[in-house]
């Protein structure tokens, strides 16, 4: 029935897979989307990266609302401007209707009377709208706007960004904002290379940290400040950059998102890249995501969902602005994949202890050097001193030759691609001469050399001097950042060398089940549980054989070709709980059982005053791992697959795992593996194990229906789906639907 | 049976409850143990404090081999000592039997010869025990061992630090080390005033950022190196710390505990004292557990048993060294409890959305503000700006007199305890405006000032000199360690204002179970179901119903005795797994279902080779909440007791919660919280709420056990514990138990 259907993936759409070359070294399979290409719940399925080279380095720059009266903000703005403009060598004309000259400068009286075509036009006006039109016509390409009042500020605001948005829309010109602020024209060090961190905030303040990385010697190449993102907007920003060859990670501060697909997209972009974006992203938690909205008047999305969306496509997701200036710069800066080995290498047994128990309680792996290796270690290091890994050198070794010939050894190792050294207390006569050593043993590897420098004073000269000067070594401040930003590192090389872009296998038209399940559907209202089994019937999900009677006889008639032994439930649109009405009788082994059955349940319905269809009679399922598989839909991402363990732990533990779609088998099979309680599938207490395969069969059908019916389905819970022991599938024992 | 008894505590002791008065603000009540006092399972009630003025403040050192030789190692330390004694007006004398004088000061040959009584002799010899008799002779108090090679090493060292501690014992010498250095004798800085942090360490290394915290004007008194710890240990520090009114906090960093008991008594002085006790334990792995061991020789500990004994005691336990640098000095300073309130201050609506989001996350309360104070703030504060908390002051009115204005009144709100002013980017017209405003106001109020400085280069002046310079205001450098700090700190205060200590509580004497329990012990062996049930009934606990038979006949009879249904069960001590070998039948209604089942039992169990000592003819109970109850022996606290979900739950997720004895009801009932299935003991899908009293009942009565036969049980395990629904109790339905 859907035999050409496998999953996600329309068999017409495999045999046109193809290999479209290679994309900075990450080899990128499937179908190329062009500009208008959707899948099948119409969304986009490609987005243009816009070409924003002119936006960061505009030739020529206006300034609307220029200013050089004291006292007013929009004067320190036109200084800053011009400050800028002078370094990079950009032109500046000030436009204001009443000015002759701002600073000197000769004022144009509107944007019509610009004396060029313009890169960029700043708008330092309370209502940017009126502008539109004229800098359309003056074929500006990018306008960047400081109001604020807009989204941020209530319904009102939001209905004016909205006219602002519209204006934009199709006029050849790009905004910037409302309510941002110029950190883009910032003072960039120019005298910084290798690969950059680009960053993109929806805050100036919250960007600050990162920007200030320059100072420790870590190069930014841009900085977006996205503000309301009435148009351009995050996805825009990464997209851009994952194309750059300058930037080497993205850093994001998010507090909502303007459109999840286009995230998504974007995100995309930057996983066939290979380029991490790493992202704090607000709304852990009710409060935050409230103060989010009421700052940039954006969704913040269900957590959950937005947590699960970002690994999806390899976003490396942090909580605190010093992880993300960690995990940033030692992407950007060591941007070649790595062996998974980390050593711990120290000049205490004490640091190298905590540092290894903190490491390995991440999920570092730490493996025990080989005995030729510790044998080698052991010429410079006494004897008595564990070298297995963690490294203990005792100290002295590290102040004259050895101390280079043991890093050096270390780094050989095949197996070894990360080295960390935490130097927790600076003793000159050792940490300085330690740190020299490490800044040169990294200079003649690509192997990843990381430094924790604990002192919290960071203004020693080993600190500031050897180590920030060197851009081989990864310094950090606390152990906690050092294996955050390792485990980042190594995480995002395994994510992007088996990354697979589901945009490119996305199904496009509907399957042969789409037109069945259509007639099923009631608009606006609730299925009954026959109904919505017979929705998942018809996307070849299995259903216990059952009927729907409406009296005794013909439930004993319908118990006999179901076959006995036989379950009688209940059946009707506003049913729920029907386990604690009473609604649901199991094991009927007879006829006079299933007569006297059908009495209690329609004397129960009619006591309980509940409107029944009929009474189901079912087949009775043998046993299994009981889980739940549904969707539901995000305000931000549309429709989700959920899937998590059945019966009591769903509602006790909401033991659950969630995808946006388009996701891939290998996605599915991750859900499983998220879940706490996922070694019930394995067969627990001598359980056979349980068909694991049968159950992502229906994850992936579940995803299909929730794509297909997208407009027409707004929630589906199969609760439980018993899934048999291995081999033997699964089956939907009751089901929920409501169709919107 | 078990009248006089309630849980842990006997009712003559309940009579004997005393006020013990205020000690530090803190009312203590229970019995006040004595030296020599001990509970029921012979582990002691009371652990003397040592005296360590002389130790810390010596007026007269002896440096046994002491050099002036360049090069060698005792001499840096001689000179070090040297340096230090001219610092604080200390004696030195140097022993040697070969040198006449070092550095110019005349040598005593031998401990013997020294021209005075000497407060403390610093061994820098190889081998200390033979000194150990003349130091004793020489009525010198204390001695600090150098020397590595001990228990860190192996058997062989272990051996040679068991004698050296049987030298010591009880010689009138207190010993530091061996292993151990001179951080106890570093220059601390005596410009700053305030309650102190004192520090205990098992590394020096480690120790090294918690001292350098003075650089940042954070107050240090004290620095114990502890080392192998063969006569003192952590726990001593921790108990003379508590006594001394110049510490306000205690922050350790601990690999291994040389004993549980020494550790917990220690903690329990500080609970009652009201100084929080800060620490990093290494050993949340394996391999931290086995390379910290390797480290100093000393047991780690089972670390879900180490957590839990910590938090019995209120000791707060972190992972970084930042953190515990962090935690220990805000505590230290800002000492007095405020209220739960907290309010975040931001020049940045992102900066407040994103603090607040992650407060909240970590369980701090951001309270909205009231209208009144929110219209006082408006004042100052644009209207259109989100003052209800976080409070976003948008940037301007920071830099005039407004700033102080708003402060003040936000501390003014009777509700709010806790400000918090996250500044993540240094802007000095605005920010070194900021911090002084904020210095001036934490002058003037009890409740915390705390400020975040997120710029990661931190020299800068506003930071530097404005925040560090000030005592009042804690300042931290990322979001997560200023909140990890202060709910600490909120936590802490509570914790100390609900504190009893167990210790005056805990049983002294057996219960009049106890003899009945003896009775039933096999040394070495594994009791049988029937049995391990019998021990349960002697300390009230309620078990089914049930006999044991050996014919099918007495089975009928038996079943008639218990009354039907029945449940059967192949009895016999090496059973296990009697469900999946099909060696239990449930729900018998008859005679001749009884007969049948007794002889299937016997088939199964001659046919699967089973040694059965009967069958078990038991009552059958009602559905409730299955749990586990057990006790379980860890090497570092002697037994302990565990409870969890039962069934397939506790297999499956290891829902468990643990608790190390003596703790009363309140942390029996804590335990259940901590489980995350805890709704099931609510009731869910309709069940009925179970009887959690009976529940705590249990593991109060099991805990009872667990101490009164410490001797001669080594495991207990209830599984299931069936929780009926409230009010009608709970029965153990199997038990396993092994005596040792």
């Amino acid at each position: 029935m859907l035999g050409s259907t496998h999953g996600t993936f329309t068999t017409d759409l495999r045999a046109r897979v193809v290999a479209c070359g290679e994309e900075r070294g990450v080899v990128v399979h499937g179908v190329a989307a062009v500009p208008g290409d959707v899948d099948v719940s119409g969304r986009d399925l490609y987005a243009a990266v816009p070409d924003l080279d002119r936006f960061f380095r505009p030739e020529s720059v206006a300034v609307v609302g220029a200013s050089d009266a004291e006292g007013r903000p929009n004067t320190g703005i036109t200084r800053q401007l011009l400050a800028w403009a002078e370094r990079v060598g950009a032109r500046v004309h000030p436009v204001h209707p009443r000015r002759e000259s701002v600073f000197g400068i000769p004022c144009a009286a509107s944007v019509a009377a610009l004396p060029e075509t313009v890169d960029l036009a700043v708008l330092l006006v309370a209502d940017p709208l009126p502008l539109v039109a004229e800098l359309a016509e003056a074929k500006v390409r990018f306008a960047v706007a400081f109001a604020s009042g807009f989204a941020e500020t209530g319904a009102e605001g939001a209905a004016a960004q909205e006219r602002l948005a519209e204006a934009v829309k199709g006029s050849g010109v790009r905004l910037l904002g409302p309510n941002t602020n110029l950190n883009a024209f910032e003072e960039f060090r120019e005298d910084l290379d290798g690969p950059a961190v680009a960053l993109i905030t929806q805050s100036g303040h919250q960007g600050r940290p990162v920007f200030t990385l320059q100072e420790l010697g870590v190069r930014l190449s841009h900085w977006a400040p996205t503000g309301n993102e009435a148009d351009l907007e995050t996805a825009d920003f990464i997209s851009y950059f994952a194309t750059r060859p300058e930037v080497g990670a993205i850093a994001c501060y998010v507090e909502g998102l303007k459109d999840g697909r286009s995230f998504l997209l974007a995100a995309d972009r930057a996983a066939r890249a290979g380029v991490p974006v790493v992202a704090v992203k607000v709304g852990r938690t009710e409060t935050g995501a409230r103060t989010a909205a009421s700052h940039t008047g954006k969704l913040t999305g269900a957590d959950q969902v937005v947590d699960a969306a970002m690994r999806q496509y390899g976003v490396i997701r942090v909580d605190g602005l010093d992880e993300l200036q960690d995990t940033a710069a030692l992407l950007a800066r060591a941007h070649r994949p790595v062996a998974d080995g980390v050593v711990v290498y120290s000049i205490s047994g004490g640091t190298g202890a905590h540092f290894a128990d903190l490491a390995t309680a991440a999920g570092l792996s730490l493996p025990t050097l080989g005995a030729a290796k510790q044998d080698e270690l052991h010429q410079w290091i006494p004897d008595y001193l564990n070298v297995a890994n963690p490294v203990d050198n005792g100290g002295h070794p590290v102040g004259d030759w050895r101390g280079r010939k043991i890093i050096d050894a270390i780094l050989a190792d095949p197996d070894v691609g990360v080295l960390i050294c935490p130097i927790t207390g600076p003793f000159p006569p050792m940490s300085d001469k330690l740190a020299q050593d490490l800044v040169d043993a990294a200079e003649t590897t690509d192997k990843l050399v990381c430094v924790v420098w604990g002192s919290p004073v960071g203004t020693e000269d080993a600190y500031r001097r050897t180590l920030l000067g060197s851009s081989r070594v990864a310094t950090f401040r606390t152990f906690a950042n050092c294996i955050t930003a390792v485990r980042a590192h190594l995480g995002h090389h395994r994510f992007t060398a088996a990354y697979r872009s589901p945009f490119d296998e996305a199904p496009r038209t509907p399957s042969p089940s789409f037109r069945k399940a259509q007639a099923l559907m009631r608009p606006g209202h609730r299925l009954s549980e026959h109904a919505a089994k017979q929705l998942l019937r018809a996307y070849g999900i299995r259903v216990p054989r059952e009927q729907l009677v409406t009296s005794a006889a013909a439930a004993v008639r319908a118990a006999g070709l179901v076959g006995y032994p036989v379950v009688m439930k209940a059946s009707g649109t506003q049913l729920a709980h029907k386990t604690e009405l009473g609604l649901v009788k199991v094991g009927l082994t007879s006829a006079s059982q299933v007569r006297d059955a059908y009495r209690d349940l329609t004397d129960i319905a009619r006591y309980e005053g509940v409107d029944l269809d009929g009474i189901l009679v079912c087949q009775m399922v043998a046993k299994g791992v009981e889980m739940v598989v549904g969707v539901t839909r995000d305000a931000l991402f549309g429709p989700t697959v959920t899937v998590g363990l059945g019966g009591v732990l769903v509602e006790v533990l909401n033991d659950t795992a969630v995808r946006v779609p388009p996701f891939g088998e290998a996605q599915a099979r991750d859900m499983l593996a998220e879940l706490r309680g996922r070694a019930l599938l394995d067969g627990v207490r001598g359980a056979p194990p349980a068909d694991v395969d049968a159950l992502v069969e229906v994850v992936l059908r579940v995803q299909r229906m929730a794509l297909e019916l997208d407009g027409e389905l707004s929630e589906l819970d199969i609760n439980p789906l018993m899934v048999l022991p291995r081999g033997q599938g699964a089956v939907a024992l009751d089901a929920l639907a409501v169709c919107r």
